[in-house]
Order: structure tokens, then C-alpha cells, then sequence
């Protein structure tokens, strides 16, 4: 029984002792697990932000890692939970698009839908998979057991619909794809799509009806209060306002469309 | 010295320096200890929700595990602090009624009041026994001491005056019990008392002036945005509004009566 | 390879998953640590508040302790990164400040400015260096590196500039330090300052235009909703509402003055 490292990531709110309880049933069978919460602010039912965090910080962890995620509008339908193999890393969640980011960087390796309750609760209720199965199969992966023992193969995952980035030269049209913690809104244009773009005030970005000139490298680079974009930590476009919250301060939300322009 | 487990749950709200305080405590008395966070989102001072949300999560942690709570309106006046053995688990905590639901559940084996000085900080505040002596008692508790070292034992828990549910034919009147971090209405009534009860639309439950028929297996069973009942994933009644908030919508808090009539 | 505690300090916000990014850092360097959250609820870019919390909690943990503390508003610019040594623990920070009080109560025993790469992750932003940086050498502090490695030597700390506590006969002049979870008001006034005053009510407390006679034992001296002065758990006069949040009721905010006059 190995000191394996299991992340937590749910809707269910910073303080939920929902997350308690999933923690509890995890020690309980692997008092040796060490475990860490990704985030639990995910906003409710937001599959689409939640697979935007998973993929953002699951990457940052070592492999063999055991990623278990729960954002699951759809508890207690058919829908299914599923196994996957990324990066070397596992990932328990629902089939329901919270995995279709971090599998667009790096593809699945194994995925196995769970079938086998011998790795469950020996309960299940209707509205807390997350205790009475992800939790429980977190615990064995973190033992070490073969994920295959955990149910049938399957050939893919769900997919999500996220939007596309647009590139013609001189102009690409992404969107906002996360928003951070400090309400910095992350966008889906990477550092890559970027490289032929000037980072003076050539180069113009708008987001509905905001424009800046100019890619920053940092967010000191400019006083307090204005409105910049610069690649972020994350390796893509961002927009912030300098020392506030863009989100809020602007009310951009995830989705609105971004352009830059040259 | 064992990796003792010890969970934390505390009114100090989630951030609060304070918790971290009490986790360095038990780190510098036993670095060996695994400490979890139960909650730290108890409403400030209140006893009845910190005893709820301490019951609901600590049944699902294994046994021996250490449970250090403090909702501690009383904190540097006469009343106690005791330690109590129940279902094969130590818990820690002011002697106010926080524990009054767990062994109702779970009758104490052991009762001490905590009165032996050599198990808490050389110098007690009279501001934060959580940090001076539950954090030290936990943590020697984490470490394998016998709880009857502790102090003198003690008769019977302080009690709590819970609201009782009244069960008639056809009908059963009881109350919300919790609040949990979606904010779905967890009542006090069991469904063990609601065997008799049909599940269609002949069974009718009302909250003050909120009313719905029938009991459903899960959210997703209905549209978002419906009022529903349920038996929730604590085997009670839970009253929620599907895909949303029901304490914030219908603005009904812990102690809203309950009516279920068929 | 040790069992090293690493405490972190941020204003990312509870839930921000920039936290769990510098977790997985550290846990893919030494799969050994035990990280623990001091608080992530530092106001943005607040370095005071952020400096009184890691003085407040950094000193209730064993020594050997790595504190890695991240309020950067000048993240990407020239300032500096430093390690310090202080009351047998480690820190590791931007050196703007953060680090001040806590030197204040342990003058430092070693100081060095981070600049060995070879000790931070291979690709460094400029926007992140919490992950970049800080994570990575406080993983390496934690495996018992030693910090003379981590670049030379410098004097001092960057300094900042807090209020001072003025004293004369029969009064004192202070300031609101921090301002605590539930709300209540910690000042800078020590205990030691307030040896000569009374504690009945010929002291007169005065914070704006607010004001108190006598200086309390604990908050259940007195109703709910009285305004009261006590010395609370961190040993300094405290400015408290009973059973509610002073700050956020009164209007106060860190900073605002405090007299106490006899």
C-alpha cells in the first residue's frame, strides 16, 4: 500500500463537507493516501469550467497522480463514469465532457468504463456517486490496483463542443475559456497561435466591447486599473486589469468572444 | 507515534489563520499526524449546524480517528471541554451540545471532562481553548494516549434541545435539519419513517408556504428550477430546488417545520 | 528524503487552483512533504495583511518549518526573491515586505537572495513565480537542502514601513494591525504596552468614532452586539463585537487608529 496522491476537484463548494466525507471514505480504505484539493469552487454544474481547472492544474502534478473530479449535473441517470489514462496520470470522473480538455493535450492511453461494484461502496446511493464510487475507486488506484479490473474498455471519451479558434494571417478569433481566481479571464489563443503577431500596439485585442493595444509580459508593466493582455502562466492569451478583477469589473464571463487583430 | 488522523471542523470560516494555527500545534506535537479539514464554513456560534455537519461527516471516517471540533460561543467561561468515545472514533470538543447529535447516533462509550493540564499549551488564552488545549488533546490523542489520562470522566454529554419529529398515520412532521453547501434542505426525517409513505404523487410535502408531490430518486428526474423532494445521500428528507440554491431561493433556514402527509 | 513541512501563504483566494499548481510542484519534487494551508484569503496584492497573517500563524509551527509565502503585485519586475532563516524555520517570498513582521519578532539568522535556476523549475514566467520559483525551492528546502545554495548572501530585508505604537503616560496610540476571520479588530497594541492601564472602566478605548470603557477577558464577558476591547489569543488589544463582525459592521478597516487612555 503505497503513499499515493490523490486530487480532489468538485462543485461542491469551498467548505462542503461533502468533500470531508469523500476524504474520509478514501483514508478509510488507503490511510496511506495523501490528499489534495484541486479546487472545489468549480460553479455548480459548470462542466465546462471544471474541465478548464482539471486540465490547467492536473498537469502540474507527478505522474501516477489519481485525479478524481466531480461535476455531474447528471447523478443517478444513465450516464456513465468513466477511467482514464492521461500523461500517466488517472482520472476518475462522469463521462460527461470534464475530461475532454486535459484529453485534447494529451490522449487517453486506457479509458475503462467503472462496472465493477466490488470497487464501490456496497451501497450506492442516487445522488452522491461521488462518495459511493469515484471516491472508492480513487482509493484502490491508489493502492496500485490494475485499472482494467474496474469494468469493460470503452473507445472514447464523451466529447464536449468547445469553441474553435479561428486563424486567417492577421487575425484570430478565440474566446474566454477560464476565468481565474483573480478574475482574470484566461483565453483559448495560445502562446503559438500568437508568434507571427506583433507584442507593441500593433497588435489589437477586443473582447466585446474592450480593446487594448499591445501584449504585455507582466502585469507590472502597465499602472493599476488598466485593462492589458498578456500570455499568462497558463501559456495562452490573457486579459486582466492590473491589481482588480476583470471578470467582475468588466462583467465578461466564460465564452465571450476574444479577437486579435494585426 | 502512528500517522493519526484528526479532522479539524470549526466556526473560524474558510482561511481563517486561526485553523492553521491549530494544525501547526498538532504538527509540532506529532509531525506524524494527517490532518483533514471537516469544514470550516459552520456559521459563527452555531452550535446546532456545526453538530449537524459534524455528525453527517464523521461517520464516514475510519475508525480511530481523531475529531477536534470548537463552535465555542462560551469560550473562556465555566463551561466544559470533554472527550467522548463513540462508534470507535475520539472526539474533542466544548461540552455545549456539538456532540449531542453523533451520540444520538452513536452512543458514547467514554466520556471525560478535560482537566489535566500537562495535555494542553503551558500557557490558555481565554479566547482560543481551540488552539491551547482541543489542538494538543487532539494531538496527543493522535499519538496513541489513553483518554482516561485525560481527566475525570463524566456522566452524560450536555444536551441539545433538538426538535422532535412527530409521526402519525399519514402523516410525519419534522424540520430542516441542515443546510448543506448546495444549499439543499436536509430535514430530520429519516427513511426509515418514511416506509409507509408512497413515493407518487399522493405523498405532499410542505415547508412553510412551499409545497410539492411526490419523493424522487434524484435531481435530474426533473426539469431545472422545480422544488422537489428526495431522499437524499444522508438517508433523510432533502428538499431542493433542482440545478439551484433552495435555502437562497425559497429563503427558508435550519429549523423551517416540515410536513410530509399522504 | 524527510517528511518536511511546507505551509503556504497566498492572496490567490481559497479554491484558486493556482494553489493546487504549486502543491503539485512541490509534491513532484518531494512526494514526502506535508503541506498545510496557512491562508490563500490574503486581500489581493495586500502585502501588510498578508505579513501580519504569516507573522500570526508561521510562529505556532515546529521549527524546520518551510514557509512559502506568494503577495507579488511586483511579480515579473526587479524585485527580489529571498530566503530567510528566522526562529529555526524557513521562509521563502518576494522580499517587498512580507516577511518584515515576522523579522521584527525573530530577527533573521540568514538571508539569501534566490538566484541559483538550477533549484527552480527549467521555464520560468513572468507572471507566476510562486510556481516557477517559490514552490520548487521550498520542495528543495523541505528534501534539507541547504539554503546557502540557493544564491549569496544579502543584508537585510527589503523593509516596510508600519506604523509605529506611540506611548506616553496615561495613553497609548495604535493602529488596527489585521483583521481576523470572524472580524474582529487586532491592533498593535501588546499586551506588555498595557501593563501600567487599568482593566475596568477608567480605560477608555476609542477606534474612530467608536468607543469602549474596560478591557475584557473573553467575549462572553458581555451581550451579543456590545462593541468590547479585550487581549485576545495573539496577545495584542482587540476591538470586538460580540457574537458578530466588527469590521464589517462598524466600518473599520486596517489601519484605522486606536487610542487607550486612563
Amino acid at each position: 500500500m503505497g503513499r499515493g496522491l490523490v486530487t480532489l476537484l468538485t462543485d461542491f463548494g469551498m467548505g462542503s463537507h461533502y468533500v470531508a466525507v469523500m476524504k474520509g471514505v478514501i483514508l478509510g480504505m488507503n490511510p496511506a493516501a495523501q490528499i489534495v484539493d484541486l479546487t472545489h469552487a468549480v460553479p455548480p454544474q459548470n462542466v465546462r469550467q471544471g474541465a478548464w481547472l482539471l486540465a490547467e492544474a492536473a498537469r502540474w502534478f507527478p505522474a501516477e497522480t489519481v485525479h478524481a473530479a466531480v461535476v455531474d449535473p447528471g447523478v443517478g441517470t444513465q450516464r456513465r463514469l468513466v477511467y482514464a489514462r492521461m500523461g500517466g496520470q488517472h482520472f476518475v470522473a462522469p463521462d460527461n465532457g470534464l475530461l475532454d480538455l486535459a484529453a485534447r493535450r494529451t490522449p487517453p492511453e486506457q479509458l475503462i468504463t467503472l462496472a465493477e461494484r466490488r470497487y464501490w461502496l456496497s451501497e450506492v446511493s442516487a445522488t452522491f456517486h461521488g462518495r459511493d464510487i469515484i471516491a472508492p475507486v480513487a482509493a484502490w488506484l491508489s493502492r496500485g490496483l490494475d485499472p482494467a479490473l474496474l469494468g469493460p474498455p470503452q473507445d472514447r471519451l464523451s466529447p464536449y463542443e468547445w469553441p474553435e479558434v479561428v486563424q486567417v494571417p492577421g487575425r484570430i478569433e478565440g474566446s474566454v475559456q477560464g476565468i481565474d481566481s483573480f478574475g482574470n479571464l484566461i483565453t483559448n489563443i495560445t502562446a503559438e497561435m500568437l508568434q507571427d503577431a506583433p507584442r507593441d500596439e500593433r497588435v489589437r485585442i477586443v473582447c466585446e466591447e474592450h480593446e487594448t493595444l499591445g501584449i504585455y509580459r507582466t502585469y507590472a508593466d502597465q499602472p493599476a486599473q488598466t485593462f492589458i493582455a498578456l500570455v499568462g502562466s497558463s501559456g495562452c492569451l490573457e486579459l486582466a486589469v492590473v491589481n482588480d478583477n476583470a471578470a467582475a469589473l468588466l462583467g465578461i464571463g466564460v465564452g465571450a468572444p476574444v479577437r486579435v487583430c494585426w
